[in-house]
């Protein structure tokens, strides 16, 4: 059977998103990479939030971050380190939620896996194995998807085709893109380098030349001249949240390649592992305002006058009309067809 | 009567565009501004090239870069320094017309210019002051014309309005902003960083600030978000050429705007001083491709693996149905009306 570990470049192996290590957590610094591979080495809980508000993880990385902080939590509760309460769980949830408004995966996550803890605290339980079975499975059905998903993808590009994506759109794109290639699909993918974090850059490009694909990079101000040159047949991403009704939120950017994508008839695909039915178009995305300061600098060095005033909205909003089928772990699904088919 | 100078933000004063001066041409520093005001010292045609090139001044820079170039290469005809023939300055011109592929602007006005030059040798006069009679009616006839077309900007914005800018639209459009904000209208201005010379982070906010305007600085992803907030109800840009049928090219990501401004029921209005009558089209454009390293960096700082692959067009292409009106020196003229109005 096939393993994601097979494929996968080196920031998207688990271990490499975050394990604990000689009684710290390590989490694979996104920033780092590609020009070195580091690891930010996290105490505590509080220590893992700020390392997600800081960017060290980002996109599907939180989600792992979180997961290894309650293990992390449960093994000091077992070795009576912290006091064996709900609330030292339920208080370590609440401040790892708080770091992502937009994406609610990984806050929709803990909520089950709290509960699971409670229990176990009840029930008089060790709470490590507990916590460790529960990433384990999570891991497992994970891998699942992201093969059913990528197949659903590598399905949808053609040979020949030009792939233009946002962001760092992670496992179910790259493995996408590596299916298509083993089914001898001649693949050219452009990865705009995102700013202001260049995930693109920073992320997407190199990953997908670890592999082997074809990856050219372009700025993020090139899609739509890409497209309108012949260059791109598909237009593939990640999301942050898909809602009930079809919209999704994204990286900044996104949305708007998808108006230039559906202005040359190009279609659009976003990847989602888990629409949040609990909410409704664009007024249930909340859209994450991250410090101006960070539009000002590129890798910490300032590009315009310090007193300079900017905006910093994270995401952007991609209405339905505009995507062409959400590729999901049950198949390419209408945005308008979410509620039949997740219920 | 009112003055350009009174308006301009520093770097949009002639003298500090380029001059003359202690027997060198000095060129202001573009890529050093607002951080510093610098002059890159030239001491050849050739030199003054290499700076076009090397994007120490760019816009509307070349042309007078250009023409003081000439100017000087003329001084040094006069006192005996070069020879006095006709390919002294065919020559000059040619190098310096290859220095910008997709705005013709210079070529053009180089091609006036040294028809003159020729006469003047061939009937034995001196050429510094012809040359510098050229320059000075160029400046007055630019002057106007900017006057010209920044009324005609000032009175297509309302007051309430937020606008949308691309690159660093110069002369016409800062002063555009000028006049409606002396005509009392408050205005809030959004400016594209500008991957990937960052002219909107380096030159259109700082000069915009310079001369009190609301202005707030966005990343290039961020403009289509920004429209959707209802923040934009008007996009405004400089263009490197407009065709004789309306098609009109200018720093990459300008038509990914406009497709956006298009979708979002935005206007827009591109400045064009000159339009290429001799153009037709999309073919009739030729993009400038430079280097591909310039996409893996920033200030000089490497943002990916050293062995990536990139792609840089310099310039995309604006077809005429999604342009509102071509703001010119004889008023604002729809892209389908250019042959009736400049023949």
């Amino acid at each position: 059977m096939k393993k994601l570990d097979d494929y996968m470049p080196f920031i998207l192996q688990p271990q490499n998103i975050a394990r604990i290590e000689d009684n710290v957590i390590l989490i694979g610094d996104r920033r780092a990479y590609p020009l070195s591979k580091e690891f930010v080495s996290c105490s505590s809980v509080e220590d893992v939030a700020v390392a997600i508000e800081s960017m060290v993880t980002q996109g599907g990385g939180p989600v792992r971050a979180a997961m290894i902080a309650m293990l992390f939590l449960a093994g000091k509760t077992d070795r009576g380190e912290v006091s064996r309460t709900p609330d030292t769980f339920i208080n370590a949830k609440k401040r790892l939620q708080i770091t992502r408004p937009t994406n609610t995966s990984m806050a929709r996550l803990l909520e089950h896996l709290v509960t699971i803890i409670c229990q176990d605290i009840e029930a008089g339980n060790a709470l490590a194995p507990e916590v460790n079975k529960f990433i384990e499975d999570f891991q497992s059905e994970y891998e699942r998807n992201s093969f059913s998903m990528a197949e659903t993808g590598a399905g949808l590009i053609d040979d020949g085709d030009g792939v233009l994506t946002m962001c760092f759109a992670e496992t179910s794109f790259i493995l996408s893109i590596a299916l298509a290639m083993e089914q001898g699909k001649s693949i050219k993918v452009y990865s705009p380098e995102t700013r202001p974090y260049l995930q693109g850059a920073r992320l997407t490009a190199p990953c997908l030349m670890e592999i082997g694909a074809d990856v050219t990079l372009i700025t993020d101000s090139m899609c739509a001249h890409v497209m309108s040159e012949g260059k791109v047949q598909k237009y593939m991403t990640a999301v942050d949240i898909v809602t009930r009704d079809g919209w999704a939120a994204n990286k900044i950017g996104t949305f708007q390649n998808a108006v230039c994508a559906n202005y040359h008839g190009i279609p659009y695909f976003p990847f989602a592992i888990d629409p949040d039915m609990s909410r409704r178009g664009r007024e249930g995305i909340i859209i994450e305002e991250r410090n101006p300061e960070e539009i000002k600098m590129i890798k910490g060095i300032l590009t315009t006058r310090a007193d300079m005033k900017a905006f910093y909205p994270a995401f952007d909003i991609v209405p339905p009309h505009l995507i062409s089928g959400i590729i999901t772990p049950k198949g390419l699904v209408s945005p308008y067809g979410l509620e039949r088919v997740f219920g």
